[in-house]
């Protein structure tokens, strides 16, 4: 059987007013909203180093996961999600089905944050499962959250709780879309990133990024039960707290913020519009590089950890 | 060694006034051109697939090839290309040289087109190249050339010549975007496909989403010198007209155009804005299906022939 992915898919889609031309054509054709600038990111899901398909691993993860990372993108710049594209390489054997599962995967979470599926590209081949998501916000002029804003005397705040998302959270979070919109609306935010390869790594390119330094207050760094899962998995040999510093793929928000608005937007988590913890676990300093401050007052360098994508020269 | 490509190419871009935040971030900000409607359009180029890498396919080819099958459908949309983005999964192994070579050959394109590169994603694996280009252009509000607008009448015409692109051209052609925009501002157009699969099966392709049919006179299909040379090749077994049908990877743009404005756009051709030829191949009609009319006026069905990408079930 020989089937397009994407013809699927989108036919599949109700017709949205973002469209001028819809799916089907050589390309898109969108009416980008009056008075908003485009945010637009893109990232690619390769099987064996962002997923591993199986039994923990349907397509219908990959899918989720590959429409998600986008979207915590344009979330981490606290856009509005508008429009998503997906390109696929799918293995011959058994492409069909694995093509249906991706959708069934995308599909839920596109409708949940408003994003028309509004394109891509079908491809086949002998090789693993390939995923790339192209997804496009909007944002008013001026308005988009940059990770070079934050300034020395900012709080650091985190969404969520952090560490041990390999035992599931890594294919099946949220992307904090909604969360980033209502923080956007009415706190005063300076930069932002979203946790994908290490709560500390990205801390730290947001810190290199502004020209600036960071404390982090250990004790008030928000742990998941899963990080304190994997610290007991028998030769895991690893804190909770260093899971939660480390792991990555949490997809969660690193904000810094006057210290005003971040005490503000904490007294505001928990309501209907912010479901979801926020805490602050440090501020920022004029000094570069990240210090880790213990219980006791105690400072020692912090070296950031996390995920890198490794090649040879 | 280790490096980010997309980092290292944005880098190496000139500051562009359509970004409102530059590359480096968790996305790209961009301000859309006023009054435009947004085109965006992807395609996923796979190694093996698309491209063998090797002594004929240096990785600055395939660069070259990434960012033009993207430009190619915004030609077919009538878009101005505005802005890339390079996602790419490198092999570990030389994944550096790789990338820099990919560069060398999406950098010079997008300069000729006028295309800001605007960020990416960087992954590496054990696997072969992968590299996904989405593009976005612009276009004014209900003026997108749609694959589904031929009407009965029209002249089918044809950019450039046909046949044989294995021989280089699917590698090295260059989209037709600007060719594009001249036809656009002059001419009227009803409907548009680029050449990625075969002039017979994307024009049936286009017919098809019209609702029509269509007569192609085989003498006036232009067949470019290379399906020649390839038809002469021991044990091809094919004529030059076969190849011209059914190769693919011209990129060259089929339109349908009332028959005043197709022989207007052949009389403009060859001048400073179309330097290219532009041909009348055959004209649309009412009943569907594609015929093939010879020189002495006899007819036969066309069947559409050209690449399709197959996966099992």
């Amino acid at each position: 059987m020989e089937t397009d992915f994407v013809d699927w898919l989108v036919g599949r889609i109700p017709p949205d007013p973002r469209l001028e031309v819809p799916p089907g054509d050589d390309a898109a054709v969108l009416r980008p909203p009056a008075l908003r600038r485009t945010v637009v990111t893109v990232d690619m899901l390769t099987e064996g180093v962002d997923f591993v398909l199986g039994a923990g691993c349907p397509p219908e993860a990959v899918g989720h996961k590959a429409l998600g990372v986008s979207l915590s993108d344009l979330a981490a710049m606290g856009a509005r999600p508008e429009a998503a594209f997906v390109a696929v390489c799918l293995p011959r054997a058994g492409g069909d089905a694995i093509a249906r599962g991706l959708f069934a995967g995308i599909e839920p979470l596109a409708r949940r944050h408003g994003v028309v599926l509004a394109g891509g590209d079908t491809n086949a081949w002998d090789g693993p499962l390939v995923a790339s998501v192209t997804a496009l916000g909007s944002v008013a002029p001026g308005q988009a959250w940059r990770r070079d804003g934050a300034r020395p005397g900012d709080a650091i705040v985190v969404t969520g709780r952090f560490g041990g998302s390999l035992l599931g959270r890594h294919l099946g979070f949220e992307p904090r879309c909604r969360e980033a919109q209502a923080i956007a609306a009415g706190f005063s935010v300076h930069a932002a990133i979203d946790v994908s390869d290490g709560l500390s790594l990205d801390l730290a390119r947001l810190l290199a990024a502004s020209g600036c330094g960071g404390i982090v207050r250990l004790a008030d760094v928000p742990i998941h039960a899963d990080a304190v899962r994997m610290s007991g998995l028998p030769g895991d040999g690893r804190t909770p707290l260093d899971h939660a510093l480390g792991d990555g793929e949490d997809f969660e928000l690193v904000l810094t913020m006057p210290p005003d608005a971040a005490r503000a937007v904490v007294a505001a988590a928990g309501g209907q519009s912010l479901d979801l913890p926020v805490t602050i676990i440090g501020e920022v300093t004029a000094t570069p590089g990240l210090v880790a401050e213990d219980a006791g007052g105690g400072r020692r360098p912090l070296a950031p950890r996390g995920f890198v994508h490794a090649f040879d020269a």
